[in-house]
């Protein structure tokens, strides 16, 4: 999927929601729990209900990988289950790999080969060399971590850097944009650094944003949509639990679509105050 | 295992080497690539013969992860074969893991609950928060990206940061050396940097490097000792390729063996050298 494809599907849907499935087993509902396939069965149901309202999944390894092989089996099944059912939702491993280029190659296999993702988040402190594998493969996208939502990314995220007077996040963005093109590399920027998006956007006016954070982490979709959209959009905002775990009951994911909905409303409103559609 | 067992074990086994089980489904001998239980059996066989020469075994996921499901089974495999056969072998998870805080717990749970691993490798890009929570696990270690051995290091570790006008590097492995214990913090430093290593030494004398970039990367066992070695050895030297794919015949653990107590014998001549036995 190149990024005019994308932008097709925003229009098309009025929307540019990314749906985390952080999908907790601790946070599932009960009647779910018991269920030998609980996690598929709990994300396949979310799915159902909300694909009309987005434009890419993103699936948070952890939460599998804790589950040990099982997980990775709950994993493998929702990646195919989204492919098979919606093929034209961008598909987002959040991964946060990287390793020297032999190994990062095999990261690479692991996430566009084995599972058909779209996309796979890496880190980007182990350089070009890290990050170039996943560029090889043909519509396939990197999403490179540059400025996150947490509170650690004060530690060396803002680190100052000489000779330029740059904060390091602005040189990993601006260095790790050259690697790539505005169709196979995105970058990772939390709503909580709203402010941070302007001077983002300064760097890299035309890649796509993925921005984590609204919703439980306290970012606004208002200000993220006015600091960060452009003339394609350029923007995925990621919301997991604040939808997925909005309700306990077996309407579960009835009121998961219904909070996908919402935003998806303030989505369509903020891509027509742009001009998007 | 804290440092001091670990220190014991070196100083029993004249050894610091650790062995990479970087365990590529295309490059283990054909006769086994036809078996089912392929890379597991590999490994056994490695394990089987080279445990008597190194302290620790390093488990790159990726290599796993490439091979799906099954590759996840090998991993689980491989570590349950080695804690239960070898339970005094420091056990890593090569994994580059690091999230927002409740997601790197999940992580912690993969390779700490899941999998019985010692240490896992994490990236430091996203600050304390994505650290912290492996750290609360007794008896665990997380060992942080300092200073990689690939080409890539270049582009960022190397950044100067102002106004201190230390390298990036540095500044990560003094402010991450300072989240934890010498008991539960260690740092990768690639053995292709070894004059750095002794700026490095200034900034954390006592904690344990895993040192990975000997053998097929180029790096020198000789000038990593003499410039790392502290008064417990402080060392973890890891040889991946040049060990396990020593031979692509049916003697392939015999000779991997082999390869193996010639960089044991190696280390125990730098052993003696820095007083440590």
């Amino acid at each position: 999927m190149d990024s005019q494809k994308l932008y097709n599907e925003i229009q098309k849907k009025k929307s540019y929601l990314c749906i985390g499935l952080d999908s907790d087993i601790e946070k599932i509902p009960e009647h779910l729990k018991k269920e030998k396939e609980s996690v598929f069965l709990f994300n396949k149901a979310i799915i159902d209900e909300t694909h009309q309202t987005c434009v890419a999944y993103k699936i948070n390894t952890a939460f599998y990988e804790a589950l040990g092989l099982k997980g990775w089996e709950f994993l493998s099944q929702t990646a195919r289950y989204i492919k098979s059912n919606y093929p034209d939702i961008f598909l987002i491993a959040d991964a946060k790999r990287g390793d020297i280029g032999n190994t990062s190659k095999k990261y690479a296999k692991a996430f566009f080969e084995q599972i058909p993702f779209d996309a796979v988040t890496v880190a980007p402190y182990m350089g070009k060399d890290s990050i170039a594998p996943f560029l090889e493969f043909p519509d396939k996208w990197v999403i490179i971590l540059g400025l996150t939502s947490n509170e650690g990314a004060s530690d060396f995220q803002f680190q100052l850097t000489a000779p330029e007077q740059k904060l390091l996040y602005e040189s990993v963005i601006n260095t790790c944009s050259k690697w790539g093109t505005e169709d196979n590399i995105m970058f990772v920027v939390g709503a909580t650094k709203n402010e941070q998006i302007i001077t983002i956007r300064d760097i890299i006016p035309h890649h796509f944003l993925l921005v984590p954070g609204i919703g439980t982490q306290g970012g606004s979709l208002d200000k993220v949509s006015d600091n960060g959209m452009n003339n394609k959009c350029g923007l995925l905002v990621n919301s997991s639990r604040s939808i997925i775990f909005k309700d306990q009951s077996k309407a579960f994911a009835y009121s998961a679509g219904k909070e996908a909905e919402k935003l998806q409303q303030s989505m369509e409103s903020q891509l027509i105050k742009h001009k998007i559609i």
